[in-house]
């Protein structure tokens, strides 16, 4: 993986808001490719089970930043979407890194349920082989 | 999340092939997506450390088939990639599961290096906060 990748079509310089609760690094760019979107894996803290990916936007970043629980774009509804905000199940949000090329999340949280509207802990609980 | 996706291009009923060595399940459906592609999360089956995160498409995903190690499509240089190929750090694949709305994978695999270019164990290694 390189930082050259014609997927990617914004780079971003993410600045420190003043309200920022969670000490972001102002230094890192954070590449938000197509929609400007970045893929987010939500995984468990203390289990270290991955719960679920989804997809984040400046504003969802922002929205986590000031929260410190989950919030995501929603692709489908093509919407702002707390996780949780219907279900209860709201994930605290413990450290969030970015990868080596910036252009992915890994949070990790605390859940207050399970992550899958099913009602699974996680949402990969299908095997495929 | 809803099976309905203004993002998805493409649904594509994944049959199983005869040289298929890992029963890979052919009633799932695989969502791919923009670009033919699907994310997928690779973690460490004995650490649980999530090592990063690449995108999968159908040839792809044939070849992890055959070989029983990952294989990716390289957004940057637009090509198939066989992880460790040039490094050695190929990672035997343990299971791989869908996530509920079926455009995100989970690979499970046994490392036999670093994921990362870096020489990193996982690419998430840059805490964001």
């Amino acid at each position: 993986m390189t930082r050259a990748s014609g997927a990617v079509s914004e780079i971003v310089d993410y600045h420190l808001v003043p309200r920022n609760p969670m000490n972001f690094d102002p230094a890192i760019e954070i590449r938000f490719g197509s929609g400007g979107l970045v893929p987010a894996i939500v995984q468990d803290s203390a289990t270290a089970k991955v719960l679920m990916l989804a997809y984040v936007n400046r504003e969802s970043l922002e929205k986590m930043m000031e929260t410190g629980e989950t919030w995501f774009w929603s692709r489908s509804r093509q919407a702002l979407w707390h996780k949780g905000e219907t279900s209860g199940n709201t994930q605290r949000i413990v450290s969030i890194s970015i990868d080596c090329d910036s252009d992915a999340l890994l949070i990790e949280v605390e859940p207050r349920g399970p992550a899958c509207h099913t009602g699974q802990t996680s949402c990969f609980f299908q095997p495929l082989k």
